[in-house]
This record gives structure tokens, sequence and C-alpha cells, in this order.
């Protein structure tokens, strides 16, 4: 078993990368109910309802598909400092930036694929106005009633040219430890699903079949129950959002999920845990065989072939 | 048992007077979720996403709140006339008019308390364009997305100075059916639900307590779910709209129910019947006594107050 | 458009044929929650809790599969005597029987594909005693919350050498509509659903690939939210039942489904309609073409092979 | 803002006593859906089927009812060693003892009010056999389908005579933090609500209004989906369980509440939390006014007269 630091709070937000840039805003604020906070260069800062700090989302017009910055909050300043020294232990750092639009200093680094991160502590508490001001108090923003309306960033799901190198990553740097994973016949670490507190995953790699480094499978978004993930199939069936796969429940982590394609090309999962979590210290990491995982899905669905095929940016 | 007689096919529309017609038609647009479809002097139309017809309210500016006209769509042709014949020889008929928006030949009448009725069978299927197209050719409409996104107009519920009448108008000339009732210790009739097919109710009487005629109780919106009347009351809640009771359960009719009161006064069920209908062709009246109501509503809520004080227009 | 006649006013119970008796009850029983009510030879009769007659299914022991007798409770003794008229008139019908557990004088038919029916009008209401009585008295059974807890039987889905004449026949013999139907690029009706009231559909004939005659698709028992679908596969995953396709929703009629094989081979569906009904009296039938029907279901799952090669009883 | 130590990983279990064991084991087993697993001297061990220990609940025979002793998991041993030095300096420990049943060396002492407690980290992973095996290896028992079938013990609400010395102490001596509580007009903290993690509280204490000491207000169990709640209601209200009040949602917490009293007096809730955690390291306290808490709860249920008058045991 890992020992689960608890030196990263969270995954704080994700960058994605967009070459359809008004229709993936399209999708994110009108499809998902996410709202605009901010727009910075060729960037547009998007919240979920229940996001405390500024944004979850940053959208980022580019060339290509595929995943900017992962933001990931540390649990106080001392932790930042600890993580950071173990960053660079590591020689993955990138040193200190004057953050961005609601975040203060902050520290880039990359996983050994080459994904960038940002790891920081100082952040601006989101305060509403207006008709975003909620009627509860315990709440961050009133809720949208708009497309899906998601509730939070879930987790991002990374693809890596290994996937275990990553996990190891996230558990030695990050403190964080191994909830799931898959293991080939040949001993092959094929993904890994990590956490950082009780939530059951924030930060998944699996490996890319085409062996290049520092591509996305998918990032996903929580709904608040499995009706709004059948809702949103509703929705992203009536609007041409391409449906690839779902609504089913996961054999791994037993999510309940539904994956689409946002316009421009990555992939976005609406995701739903009933009430899920781990709680045990010692958890020990569920290991799933090839046997295992041919059984498909939960309730028998087979696993998609796209789920294989389809990354960002696309592979050429 | 009574009869049932399949003249008519089934509620129509209802409109409704409010004092704030902009205030209303956000709330019907934006919170409930129907779509606008034409306008006609002070009224706007506007439509569930599951409407064939052309609209499921007709929303009219005037001085005051309550009830206009109610409509029921006839089974056919040979229907709407028996049952023409069958309110003329009540002596209730007002007559025929040439219909309004998306609708042919109507017939004018009012039931014993005086509420104004139109039965047609001449209607305009609707023909949704642009982004208003559903995926599914089975779909009148688009899934809106928007607010709590109502299904349909499920049924009305008048105030009478004397319910009974009118559930035995609606029953011998309508060919209706009392599904459900209360009946007092000294022998009033002080509600009856009646319906015209499987659904178990579509038009129900309550006595008025201020013994005036022709108001309102509430029209009441059905949703695919009881989660999307849970999730209606966030809306409701974040938007300011007023939710008076719910949701919970009723004893009666067993609906998963959720009032609210929209900008102008009139009372707005939301409301879910799980897979609840009527399949009995020999159903006999359900009666709920003095004593049985007072254990108040299905899982224990006691019938809140403004249910006996609150009506459309209201009483001077 | 077809003329909804009325005169049968819903279906009232299946009866399946099972080589695994104990088996079969079991799954009744324990997995979908069914109440045993009577014995008699070699059958078992079982209730859904939203059942006001004396039973939903008769569960007999057979050497192989399939379907027995299906019933359909007629709207009157009159209509039950126009229903026998026209069967005769086509020269389907077998005559008068005395009856079954709960069920008076009955009338026997078969439909041009040979499946067996009967139709009545007596029946003895269900009367709940001891934990099984209701606290709501509009309620038949008290909710057993035992595995999944079906509500009702809600249809009887045949195989047949051709759909078309049985379709053709429960329009013209029995009252009913097509409210939707597959045909193929040659012209072959190869599926039509019927319905009776305002349930979108109560028998539907699927084309046999096999050319026999007399074979069941499947039978399906509606449950009152698609949560309950959900947790339905849950509950079958771990008491090991075929899960053969599904949660998903449906194109054609939009049901939410679950497809699973009980002991003994006959397929079962969970279902859930949301709070769809057809209202319209002058529905028309909606058409899907095999290139429509390639698209998959609603949210794109591919309709599954063994959908086209598993009936019972099986084919040799 | 209080600095969460994760110290503590969860709540593991709790006793409840009862003057109607047989009774309560029918309700915890058959209307909740635990099951069995045990039993010593004049307790039954009953377990939640997300329970990756041995059980969740010891029920106990006992001349009245409330609260035995309440059993915290820590998150390794040197965390348990450090938070027994802690108590001890609080000179609220009692000393070192044997452990129970699936539960090893456990430190047993009270919170300022009095309340029994136990801490350990020698725990028992529960291994299922026969039908209780699931189909998926990352859960830890086959979902029941018997009842409401909770998926564990969520939380436990205690009444104290001052609800803040018992905050401050779960948050100085055991690393919790209070997420939310009530201060009224003169200034008394009259109830807090504390986590050790992600979930949104684990422990909460209420002011007792008859000024006792170590008395209950509830246990809750969580489940899956709030259709789960309204399902429970449902279960509660054919079984003849007296429901107190719900379901509705909490302003407090944003839980999705249903209020019973299992036979033998104690209060239970059960619970669904949706998704919603808290994530902020620095999560600032919500305090509510009571002019906040006289609106009631989250849709406008006024909170129920008993909430503020059932304790157990009962106050003579």
């Amino acid at each position: 078993m890992t020992r689960l630091l608890h030196d990263i709070a969270h995954l704080g937000h994700a960058e994605l990368l967009t070459p359809e840039p008004e229709k993936s805003l399209w999708f994110f604020a009108e499809v998902l109910g996410l709202t605009e906070n901010g727009t910075s260069g060729d960037s547009v800062y998007l919240r979920t309802w229940d996001d405390y700090e500024h944004h979850s989302l940053k959208l980022t017009a580019s060339a290509t598909s595929g995943i900017g910055r992962t933001g990931l909050r540390a649990a106080s300043e001392q932790a930042l400092k600890r993580r950071v020294a173990e960053i660079e232990r590591h020689g993955l750092g990138a040193g200190w930036q004057g953050g961005d639009l609601g975040i203060g200093l902050t520290y880039l680094f990359r996983d050994p694929d080459g994904h960038e991160f940002e790891l920081y502590w100082e952040t601006e508490w989101y305060q509403p106005t207006g008709e975003l001001t909620p009627a509860l108090k315990n709440q961050a923003q009133a809720y949208p009633g708009r497309g899906v309306s998601v509730r939070r960033l879930d987790h991002v799901n990374f693809l890596a040219a290994q996937s275990e190198p990553n996990g190891r990553f996230i558990c030695s740097s990050l403190g964080g430890r191994v909830t799931e994973q898959i293991v080939l016949d040949d001993g092959t670490v094929s993904a890994q699903w990590t956490h950082f507190a009780q939530k059951t995953y924030d930060l998944v790699y699996m490996n890319d079949w085409t062996g290049r480094y520092g591509r996305l499978h998918h990032i996903a978004f929580a709904t608040d129950t499995r009706e709004d993930v059948l809702r949103a199939a509703d929705i992203c069936l009536d609007r041409q959002v391409f449906i690839e796969t779902g609504p089913h429940k996961r054999a791994i982590q037993q999510t309940f999920f539904l994956y689409v394609y946002k316009p421009g090309g990555n992939r976005i999962e609406l995701c739903n845990p009933c009430a899920r979590l781990i709680f045990a210290p010692d958890w020990e990491t569920i290991t799933w065989s090839e046997a295992e995982r041919a059984k498909g899905q939960a309730w028998g669905l087979k696993t998609i072939a796209s789920f294989h095929t389809h990354g960002t940016p696309p592979a050429q």
C-alpha cells in the first residue's frame, strides 16, 4: 500500500486546446452548462457551479486539440513547498511562474510523459454576483439549469507512452495512490487510476497505443446524479454532439459514464460515482487482468474500439 | 362504476391569465423550459417538448390572475359531435367558434361552476424546424435542456363552489370517470379527480372555501422523472420562484409533486406519476375520509394551510 | 390512421413455459420481486405489486421454453362479445372455457401466427392481507422491496413468421393500433408495435428469422423509474442472471430497457417509459427504415446480434 | 481555518442500544438491508454492502435506547499513536482494550460530553463468501437488493449539553474541522458539523435541549441515489416504520434526507449527498444564524418540532 500524503488537496482545473474555439465554447457553456468567467489572450475561462475557485476549465484556441496545463491545488503552503522539493528531486520541475486568472504563484512541472502541470496554493475564492448568487450560502454559485449543468471537473485521463512511470510519479512525488490498475498478461501495466483523498480517482494514465507522449484520453465532469448522465445523452443527441459510448457503468471504479467528443475532437466524459468513495487508509490496488477486462464494462457493454484509437491531438 | 367513453382523447391546452405577463413569460420559458410558439393580441403561446399540437399553454395578460379557457381534444369528429349534443342537452353550451392558433373549429362551453372550455377535433400537428428538430422521429420537438424542461401539460385543478356537480358533468357529458375523491364526514364531496383514459387524472375539482365560482387551484406540468422534480426545486430556489410545498408524494393519486407560484400568483405544479396508470375498466372510485386526509400526504407531510387559502384570481 | 376501439382494456397476464421451474420461480420471486399467488398443476401464479387482478404471470413447467397463453381483459362484457364476434369472423376463435385462477369465463383464440390468447371480462380483484396490505388504499399491494420490485407486466413481444398479418389482426379484430413499425428496404414489415389506449405499446410482433411460428422474443415488466432499471442491472450482475444488453434507451418507443435471460432461456425485459404516453387520437404510425435502424438505439448502442438469433423455444 | 490532519481515516462503526432487539434486527436487516455478520453476548453485528471492514453497526440489547461506542479508524499506526497522545493530553482517554469482532487493539475514550469512542488501526478486511460474493472485485459485498439496501454508515449525530466543546475536541484532538455550524443570536453555538477528509461531515453535535449528557440525535446511512431515499420512504410506509420527516433537502450540508424511528426509539436517517464533497483545504466554516434557520430546509420544509424534543435515551 502507498501512504496517502494529503499534500495535494484536489484537481483544480484543466486546460483544453481546441482548433474550434467557438463551437467548443458553445459546447461547454450551452451543452454542459459551464459559466464563462473571464478571457485572456486565446483563452476563455469557464467554471462549474460547484467550483469554489475561479475556474474549472481554460479553453484555449490552438492549431490542434489536446490537453494543456493541468492545475492541482496544494493542501497548504508547506505542502506546496514539500511537493516542489520532491518534484525537483525527480528533475521534472520547470520553475515558479506568476499564475493565471484567479491563481497566485504557481509551480510548473511535467509528468514523466511530458504532460504539463501547475501546483499552487494561492487561489481566489469565487464571489458570485447577480443571478449567479445561490440561494444557499454553502454553495459556490447558483445552479445554472442549462444543458447538463455539470457539478465539477472530476478527473483527467491522460494517455502516456507508458502508464506506470507516471502513476509512480503521482505516488512518490505528489503523495497519491493507485486505487485500480490494468496489468496485461505479459506484465505490462496498461492503465492506472490514482487518487489524493476520498474520491476514488483524480488522475488516470492509460498506455498510448501510438507510443506518443503527452496526449489526452479525456477529461471528465461529474454530475449530481445518474439521471443527469441519462439526460446528458438526450441533450447531446438532440444537439448533434457525437456520443461515443454509454451511458453504462464501468467495471473499473464503477463509474456511471457517458463519453462524447466535443467540437474540435477532445473526448469528454460525463460521470457519476453514486456515493462511492474510498475510505480505507490501507486500500490495496485492485488489479484487473486481460481476461477480466475482456468481459467489458460492469453490465456487459463491450469497451468500444475507438477507446483504443481516439486520443488528442490526433496521431498522424 | 362509470363507463369511460373515450370520446375525449386528452387535455389539450390551458389558458392562464396573468397581471405580470413579462415575468410570467420568463417563468414558463426560462424556468419551466417551454418554447414560445406565436403570439396573438395579449396572448403568448407556449409549448412543451412532448406536445404534438401547436401549444400547451396560452398565457394572456389580464387585470388579474386565474384560468381562462381549457381545451380538450375529442377522439374523432363523431366523438366531438356526440359530446356537443350532450353538453347542449345539459344547457351548458356556448356555441361554435373559429378556433385559435393551431386549432380549427371549436365548441365553447362552461362547466357548472362556470369555467370556460373548448372542445375541438381539428388541430395542426407541430412541425419543428432548425434546432427544435428532434433527433428521434417519434418525438415532437428537441429536448430543450433549459430549466425544468417539463414534458407536458398534465392536468388542470379547478376550484368550484361545489365539486360534485362538476365531476358529475365531466362523467355524464364528457364520458370521464371519477378515479378518486374526498368525502367529508357530513357527506360533502370536497374534491374529485376525473380522467378520460389511462392517465389517472386529467381534470380535478376542489371545493372553493370562499364559495366563489370559476377559480383555479393550479395547473400541472409533468416531468419525465422524480429527479426532474427534485431539480426543479433547486432551480426555483435559485431563481427566487416561491415554493409553496414539496417535493413529496401525494397520498391521493400517489403523484410526486412540487407546488410553486408563478409571477402574478397562479399556482403551478410540477408532477411525476412514476409509471402509475389506471388500467381497470371497472375501477371503483377511491374515497378518502376526513380522518384519512388528516394523515397528510403519503410520507406524512402535512397538507400546507395555503392549499386551502390560495386560489386565483384572489378572493377579495 | 386506425381508430382505437378501446374494447380491449389492457394486457392482463402472460404464461411462460420453462424447463427450469424452480430456478425460474426464484428469478421471478427473488430477483424481480413478484409475489406468489397460488399454484395449479404444473403452474405457479405470480403477481406484481401494482396488479389489481389475481396474477400477472403464470409460470408453467414444460419440456421447453416459450410463451403459453396471453390474457387480455375486455373493457366490458359487451366489448368482450363484440371482440369474440370479430375473432370468429376471422376464423381464429377456439371457444369459451371455464377460466383460470382469478378469472371467469374466458374466450380462447390464436393470432394468425398461432400464439394462444384468452379474452375475458370477469376477474377477481386482488384482496391483500397481512404484510401484503399496502399503506395507501389506492394501491393493490404493499411494495415488496425485494430485488427489482417491478411494477407491472408491461408488454409481450412475439416472434412471428410474418409480423404484419398479426399486427393487422390486432387492429382489425381487437381494435388496436400500430404506433411504430420497421419496414425494410424491400417493403417487408419486419416489426410492429401495437397498443390499445395511452400506453405506447402492449403487444409487439417481430419477424422470426427462422420462419417458425408461435415463438417468443420477450415479455417485459415495467419499473417505476429508470433508476430501478439501473439497479436491476446491479442485482442481475450479482445474482449471475445473464444480461444480454442494456441499460440503454431504444430509438423506437424511447423505452429505457435492460434485457436478461431468465433461467430456462426466455428473454425478459425490464423497462421504463419515463412519462411517455400517446395521446393523439389520430397518431400516424411511425415507420423506421433499415438505414435508420442501422444507427442503433437512441444513444448509439448497436442492436445486439443475439436480438436476431435468440427466441424461445429455441429453434432446432 | 482548522488544518485537517488526516490522522482519522473515517467513521468505522457505531453501536446502538435498543430495548427491542428483535424488532430492531428486523429493521436493520429487512428494512435497511444490512447483513448480519456475527453475534457476541447481547450484541448482533451488521454490515452494509460497501463496508470493507467487519461491521458497520453493533446492535446491543439494552434496558433503554441510545448510542453505545462509536468507532473511528486511524489512518495508520503512527496516526493512532499521535491521536492517543493528544486525547490523553486532554485527559479524556480510557485506555487500550482488546478490540471487538473484526477489530484489533483499540483505544477507548470519551468526548467532553461523555459519548464513548474507540480508535483503532488493526481491522479485518471482510471476505465475502457464497452469494455474498460480488461480481465486481472492487466491491466489498454483493448488493443485497433487500429493502433500502443502504450503502454505508455515513455519520453519527450526537446530542451534547454544549456542542462547541465537543466540536473543538474533534478538531484539536482528532484533527477534524467544522464545516458548518449554527450560531444563535446570543452567540451560543447550537450545532457543529465536523469532517475528517472530503466527505462534508462525519460527526455532528447538536445542543441537547434537556441539558443532559451523552445522548443521541441520530445515526445516518447513505444510499447511492436520491431515488433510493424516495423508495425508502415507500418501504417504511408499507412496513409501518414511523417516518418523522422528509424526504427533503437540508439547507445545511444540502443532504437529501429521510428521518425515521427504528423500533425501540433511536432516530435513523437515510441520506444522500448527491456528488457533494468538500475539496478546499482552506474551507471556512459556514455559519447559519437563527434567522437563516427559521427559513427551514432547502426547499422550504419547516424543521419538524420533534427534531428538538426527541433524543435517545428518552429524557425522563
